[in-house]
């Protein structure tokens, strides 16, 4: 197996020794450098672009300066969506948005992880676990989402919490670490 | 009622419905992102620039890059304001800072927020509530400060916090959710 | 004593009243400025331009845009070093990084303090204490280490804590405020 073939099946895998996924990074960078310059008055220009870095999205997007992700291709996004600045999506594993998701700034959805053993992280072997948002949710601003993590539909999730595990449907669930404090 | 006047009186607006809101909005973020590509030795010209997006200052006052507002006119800051590196405020309503207030990186101030109601969510209905900062506050770094809060005089704010509540002043408070940890 | 002097020793110093230290801190963003405006592309100008922003590094270093810090020489950052995007280091005191350290997005650490007294703080009176991390580290995204907190070897710090107190090597630690939740 190539170290790409290893990532998508969510094992360890060196992206120092995978010369197209260091290819795929480093035009996904660049890409998202070219984005975060084009002027906010360009609105077409920037929906037209964000749509050539994402692997998928509907017609109506709005992703908001500076944005980040790692490969782009990975990160698949639903009809009407809207994330606030300075959030940043690590996509080595596939991020998915349902319709209808709207996420305020600074937040983070992380798929990526180190293992915890030193000399196997020291090798710089790492890992990705896909992230999954369903429809009709709203995210608060500085809120972070890690590895693995599903989150249901029409869910809210309050400003400055860290999910670490699955939140179900039709719930509001906010803290660090994040937790469900209402059904809907 | 226009939207604006609504989104004035803090009820639902519907910000894709009013061309004039979409147009303050839209020239607000490309101030914004002018002031943010002014190069930190010219302080004079960042100066007399973010006077020009906010809607009152003091004489003495420094926002480092990268800095996000809504609308601008709506933050409103007293004397001796510093705002340190990333920090985005929702002005969607009015944000007011007093004198003396240091801010640190990555603070958030979001007056804006959206109904849990799926079906009216959906719709684009949105509100905000005003935000309120008292005289001599220092905020640490990578706080949160939700719609509706108001911080009183002579706080500290701990980095890390989610302010969700009010904080009476003369008071230490910190944590998530932010909590008052003591009386000064 | 200078300011700066005064600043090195840990004690309160104004930097409003040291040309010296309002010279370096220009100097400083300056060059982040200019860092985070060279395109992801040009890697190798990348690493020998942060070469120059910090105080010593080794061979292998990555910071991804963007990225500040108030001095740069007070930062220094051992072999294998990885920084994630929009990280902050206000390193107006020692900031160490060991060897084989991971630091993923939105990350702050914050050697800068502000005195709780109103009337001091006003004057613009500030400290700073050193931070320091030790090897085989990995640092979660969106984590804020506070003034004066060491970190030890082979630790794992959760995303999204807040990390107020030293954390001792051999652990896994997390939550705001971070604790050891494993001895590894």
């Amino acid at each position: 197996m190539t170290e790409k073939e290893k990532r998508d099946k969510g094992e360890l895998y060196n992206v120092m020794e995978d010369n197209q996924l260091l290819e795929e990074m480093r035009k996904a960078k660049l890409l998202c450098y070219e984005y975060n310059n084009i002027t906010p008055e360009k609105m077409n220009e920037r929906v037209e672009f964000i749509k050539r870095i994402l692997g998928s999205t509907g017609k109506n997007i709005q992703i908001e300066s500076n944005f980040y992700c790692d490969y782009g291709y990975n990160t698949h996004v639903g009809e009407n969506f809207y994330m606030n600045h300075n959030c940043v999506i690590l996509d080595v594993a596939r991020v998915e948005f349902g319709d209808n998701v709207f996420i305020g700034p600074n937040c983070g959805f992380y798929t990526a992880g180190h293992p915890l053993d030193i000399e196997t992280r020291n090798k710089g072997l790492e890992y990705g676990k896909p992230i999954k948002i369903g429809n009709n949710v709203w995210i608060g601003g500085n809120v972070v989402v890690l590895p693995g993590v599903t989150i249901g539909d029409n869910v809210t999730i309050g400003a400055g919490s860290v999910v670490t595990k699955d939140i179900p449907s039709n719930t509001v669930a906010h803290g660090n670490p994040c937790k469900i404090v209402k059904n809907i």
